[in-house]
């Protein structure tokens, strides 16, 4: 069974709405709704005074309409008293000074007297309500980003972990390379969280930054844990997730979610479709990497149900089916429950023109229809909840690489999701599922691995890389891969792509950091192809040749090659191409490892679940345009934004 | 009598230049002269010992040449004494630390130390000067914008202003909706002023910045009536204004201008005309604007005398025509009063670029003759001082409006003087005279009113409305409205546009923020015009339809309504259109409404100043181009920036 | 001997590979390496203990290898520990705060404590080193710019240079124009450095921010002299130098250059070429100017080695014989040492991406056969080493007009260096060697002399070009010209060009800041030109007019004009044209004066350098395609980034 549930939020309504608010709620078929995030204030409104009768009525009324409660801790919004008595909860700014209150999530995870605050507030919520039959799940928090606070508590623990890591401050100065530019550590006390006016971070020592990034993404881990901890100490049994969003300041997602039962995710797919239409997959990737946070079926603790307008305008209207089409989207990817935003829109703080399912005149309107008809459409659908998706094909993804390559850009406009995106997309538009797991999970069951951009090398992921391959397994490495060690310094005195250059049977002699330039590449065997951002000038030792350079001083110059390893293949991709030709080559590799595939018109997506009864396959359209596609001989049409699920019985539904 | 005068200061030259400046300034045939604004160090050179001979020496030796003087209160700019004296004057800035000193105007206008030497300044100068025949008027400080200062002083006193509002914390938290995101206030010291770095103010409770916004513009008001009653105290019958242009922190004109006896403006109408060819109008927007300030004719304390250059690089030259053009322009919208900007172009200091009449070889030019071309003209047309301009359309402003719009884009692009640009636009270009006046005023008089986006709405200001139309007024009220209460929070459980559905007779069951997107619509009897901004889908009452949606999910869907009133007439206008849709509209109405009007080229104006000796009605060309307009079958040429004046007894002035 | 060396950085090494290294830049033909820039941490690892010996032995090392040392000092790069024992020698920002450590260049050059430690430091290495037969010259510090730091110590040292200055208040009151806006400071301590957020620097009075700008130029030169002294101290004969490089705030390099024995620069030409392909005489320019700096042949200190990458992404590859190419212009423009940037590519900190000849992996490549043939080339032209640039044409620069014009934008777009950078180019076209000197410098030996946008105008250097012409000479002053006086204020009563009225014959009667706008002109004799961001409407007084202006209201008015002056002639170009302009007319004033020229293909510069044996003359393609010339009627083709070099002889080398 598929969960539909409601965020709401009862403490912005006056009591007498809440039970025609969840009487209308249990009527168009949800089952849990999502309450108590943000509401710390009316939980505790005076230090260490703490008032539950509302949530205990609130609770009632809703379990009243068999509607099970997802229970948000509330920590994301201290009250303003815990500011104003102990200003050292404050999270402070890259300008090394506190923050501003006055919006929300001024907190620093770290402080310990936030620590000391947050526990007692958690703690008074389990002792109440965990185990309680009416409670379904808890979440942690609210969109957890990394925790890059540059407060003095911050400044000790980043000292502390590194401490912990190095030992001494000789072995640190060698890790970070401080030779350069006098840049030796003589006292643990010079060391610094990130600041920096202006100039930051391009200019930092990238050493220093990459374990910055991994002390910020740990403390924001650790708080999740510290959390998970107080729950679990009244309700060893309690499901624990928190609600994950993409923000500014990655977290490590793998480590954050380790403790917890499930992931979950913010779904707000683009409402305002991308000017380019060659992007339509970035919606299903989002959703493929949160399942692979856990490796298996995760839950949307906000789905889109209206327009967006809180840190932007107000967006356009949501499209006929969008609502429907969007959530059933989540499903096929392995959502097995999704709680909507929200179910009024507010009428009063920064998020009143982010709508709900109804708006202010609280009238029936048509995305509330869209919610009934998928509540009806999956009632029919019980044994979809029991299924998952089963992909063939996984590529690699770590927190290291993301924040390695996001403090050195290594061509203009190089990102490191560019390359894992583009894959992806490949993989979507053949109908074929890809699951997104972190570099050190287990490659078992897996025909195919894709390599992109693997910055920061350990021999130990090598090593199951060549096993994998030797084993049967094709690999797929990218450029800028093999170039640092785990410090994040430059390999040095081995080719390109160093550790990589055994299995991929081929090196670099040079590159060429192309940037935004857009050159050509030629595929032996089958087309032209736009390449961008970085060129790779191979040689190769053992391997063949699959695509070379077109024009500048290099044209003929290997591109792409495949290498024989043990009883597989390795490729090596020395460039950043259009989409196409990562069509190409992977219909290529899926030919040769025997995965199913099939070509889809561009935007449509099509994936599996699959259970003990069988497998339902999705056939997804995420354009605004009607679209055709032939499936063994019978044509089918998609409306914009329409899902059509093929059930094990061979049915439509 | 139109008086010309002229912005002196005495203390930038060498005294023995004065005497020639003046004999040259009164041959032009120049009335008055404006002086004393921004010399406090020459008044005040330290602590408490003032020296005003000079100034006593200026005054007469310009009224020797029977030059009357306008005399500027000096607040702008304290001496570099007072802040060092007394840090505690200065403004502090939007990231809560004082101001650097160095340009002008550093000062808080809230904060009682700078209150005490102001005022102490201030009276000094009325002491001595007040009531003497040489001085024929005063204008407080320069150029005043809202306080938007963060020192202490204006802490405390937000504190206190929303203390006198709410009286309790809990009115308070419930009138900005605080329990959302625990921003429940518990103690009057966690209310801070419009901190907020990066972020701000989308982020914040625009309940919150509404009220900041107000309590801001308050201050600045207050620090008028301040001076004015200092002024009053020595001399009830002084004649008092201050000198307004548009800043980015807009004050409440209304309320700033209300203990004035005339309302002043500086004039810098565009020297590089706007590349948009459609947006010739602004000038004339700004004009009707400030005489709505006070609801009667105007000064101009600057009007543009050369090319602009001090907060950013020099101007073009100024067109031939265009000194005196823009002069004209500014009578014919009620001004009485011009003081030119200024006599010769500084040597020294940030404006040395910003050129006066004279340039600094200190050679007759082409700007001082036309100048005293104008001077000549004026002479000719004694009786025009005693006119004034009489509108039979009115168009709402308050500055509630501009502070709510102003911290929540509606949709991307979307801004609040849009759309009253728009009609007013299409007035001038029909030569229909338009004022705008504060929503509370009177609207005896009129036949037409026009409420574009009434975004915060009062029941009261509906009713009158409403009694207007039912008494046979024509009311044209726009999208956006009815949204929110007074305190800026939505209007819950009612169809939009809440207050106004009875007027209006239609409700809006979607919205569609389009942003920079651009759809069609049809007018039923005329026309396809472009659309953007804003889609209402309009269901209506008892209206029927005048315009229909083409295109999206809800072509057809009516969007722009008329609905018959009592005696009278209702628009509703739901999106926001192309120029000539609201010519389109505004045809029908003041067809329908026996308002006479004209279609003349794009880019030219007319408007009228009607007296007891009859009307004087004036073309203006606001272009570069040659324009041609047929008057009673009378051929008509206007030279690019002519002004030509039909007196009422039937000639060309 | 043109002598080419090596960055290297031993202590970013470990000490085995050290030997190697030093034999393989002997192999390729290497003479001097430059080494001890940033290496303070080693140096001086804690307060006073200093470890000399790995320097020892690193120059022992590369000594037995033959290779010359240049040390240089570490003062870019001060320790960790003395920021955290002595923060007030930390650089403040603008923002009137100490910079955040964790970069390169943290230090304060006025700070007391800094010049006490930088000065032990410099002290230390010069008692070791100095006068050693293994160090060949010394470089001190790195890439220094106008030390505008916000300290403690630079207020109170701003405020001694004012004192020294101008002596009293008074005085500095009336040479600041301090009576606008009550800037009249009564007490030196009211006196800040630029401070200012947001609206700096265009909101400052120009008079204060050129004595600003100055000041900080002072403190870096000061610094320069200071160090210079102290190496002096133990060896009178020590040969200094210091690389420039041109910064965002630039320092006066005539003034910074002064004391040390040879100018030298870094020099990065551009890898990625301009879109615009009129502008390939960027580099060109730079080391023309360089070259002005001491007004004799200099040295290259960081000569581009490989692709770029530290403050920005990494660079494209670089071009095959580009590198080659560009050493070759800096000596065709005067280079007599150039030391390339750097060995090998750093495996750690800020700059692992700035290549240096050899990548990470330590393998021969492209650059470094490059480099070898470049020093193999240089070995068959032992006499260029005894050659000099000999220019009969002159271009006036000054830093005071740096300082003004940046802090006054003239038009919006208008740029100090755009006319010289135009006329500069046109001479490179032309094959005309220009020198650009100090606008105090002897204009001896010159035929013509260029004044370009001669703001800050000194009588004395008006009377010298007045001498100048009058002997025979050519003067070309340009648009803005003759404006300001040394205090940066106006010139009051006099028709521009005032002070060069005389000269030019001709006045200006108005000008048109036309900013970005383009207009059209025609020469008299020969062609319509484009023009853009400043016209003069001219009025001669004895000149000729050579050009006038098409369109607008002044179309037909003067624009260029040509004054016989004595038995010289001056013109004034009252605009800014298309580089077309310039070359027409600069092609009129060599054959006026006799100056040889020839008509090379865009992008194709030659240069010559002069010695007893005779001439060596230049050609060199700045664009990646290949271009032919006719010389003496033979046919000369040269490949992307080709140099060739006639010898005296008349062979190609």
């Amino acid at each position: 069974m598929i969960r539909i549930g409601i965020d709401y939020y009862p403490e912005h309504w006056e009591r007498s709405m809440w039970e025609e608010d969840a009487a209308r709620m249990a009527a168009l078929g949800t089952h849990v709704v999502r309450i108590g995030e943000f509401a710390w204030s009316r939980m505790e409104p005076r230090d260490g005074e703490f008032h539950f009768d509302w949530l205990d009525d609130a609770i009632e009324v809703l379990s009243s309409h068999n509607m099970k409660i997802i229970l948000g801790t509330p920590t994301c919004c201290p009250p303003m008293w815990l500011y104003q008595a102990h200003p050292d909860t404050l999270r402070w700014e890259r300008d090394g000074k506190p923050t501003d209150t006055g919006i929300r999530g001024h907190r620093c995870l770290t402080s310990p007297t936030f620590r000391k605050y947050a526990g007692r507030i958690v703690g008074e919520m389990a002792r109440r309500y965990a185990g309680k039959p009416e409670i379904f799940a808890w979440q942690l928090d609210n969109e957890l980003d990394s925790n890059q606070c540059t407060c003095p508590a911050c400044r000790a623990a980043f000292r502390s972990w590194l401490k912990e890591k190095y030992g001494t401050l000789d072995v640190l100065n060698k890790a970070w390379g401080n030779e350069v530019w006098s840049g030796e550590i003589s006292d643990w006390e010079q060391i610094q969280p990130l600041l920096g006016r202006g100039n930051c971070p391009n200019w930092y020592n990238p050493a220093w930054l990459l374990d910055y990034e991994r002390f910020c993404a740990q403390s924001t881990a650790d708080f999740v844990q510290f959390q998970c901890d107080m729950i679990r100490s009244f309700d060893p049994q309690a499901v624990i997730t928190t609600n994950a969003c993409f923000p500014q300041h990655m977290p490590d997602f793998h480590r954050e979610f380790a403790p917890l039962d499930v992931a979950s995710y913010d779904n707000y797919p683009p409402i305002l479709l991308p000017e380019d239409p060659e992007e339509p997959y970035s919606n299903a990737f989002a959703l493929d990497f949160v399942r692979g946070f856990k490796r298996k079926n995760f839950w949307i603790m906000e789905q889109l149900g209206g327009p967006m307008g809180c840190w932007a305008p107000i967006s356009p209207a949501m499209e006929p089916g969008m609502l429907e089409g969007y959530a059933l989207q989540a499903v096929a990817h392995g959502a097995d429950l999704l709680s909507f935003f929200r179910w009024r829109t507010s009428r009063t703080g920064a998020e009143m023109f982010c709508h709900g399912l109804l708006d202010h005149n609280n009238v029936p309107n048509r995305r509330l229809k869209e919610l009934e008809q998928l509540c009806r459409r999956l009632e029919k659908l019980p044994g979809l909840g029991d299924t998952t998706v089963h992909s063939q094909v996984a590529m690699l993804y770590s927190a290291d690489q993301e924040f390695a390559l996001k403090n050195q850009e290594q061509s203009k406009g190089f990102a490191y999701w560019t390359q894992l995106r583009r894959f992806h997309d490949a993989c979507m538009n053949l109908g074929v599922d890809l699951d997104v797991i972190e570099e050190h999970a287990s490659l078992e069951g897996y025909k195919v691995v894709i390599v992109p951009t693997h910055f920061i090398t350990e021999p130990e992921v090598v090593a199951r890389l060549e096993d994998f391959a030797g084993k049967g397994g094709a690999v797929v490495v990218t450029c800028r891969s093999g170039v640092k060690d785990k410090n994040g310094n430059c390999i040095l005195g081995q080719e390109l792509p160093t550790l990589f250059r055994n299995l991929c049977g081929c090196h670099v002699t040079e590159y060429d950091a192309i940037g935004p330039a857009v050159q050509n590449l030629v595929v032996e065997r089958g087309g032209d192809y736009k390449i961008t951002g970085w060129c790779d000038l191979i040689e190769p030792d053992t391997a063949q040749v699959l695509a070379r350079y077109q024009g500048r001083f290099y044209g003929g110059t290997p591109a792409i090659t495949k290498n024989q390893f043990g009883a597989g293949t390795a490729y090596y991709v020395g460039t950043i191409g259009e989409r196409a030709m990562y069509r190409t080559l992977l219909i290529e590799i899926f030919r040769g490892n025997d995965i199913p595939h099939m070509l889809l018109p561009q935007g449509v997506e099509s994936s599996s679940r699959v259970g003990e009864d069988g497998r339902y396959q999705f056939f997804f359209n995420n354009t605004v345009h009607g679209q055709n596609l032939r499936l063994d001989g019978q044509k089918v049409h998609l409306q914009p934004f329409e899902m059509r699920i093929l059930t094990p019985q061979g049915t439509w539904a």
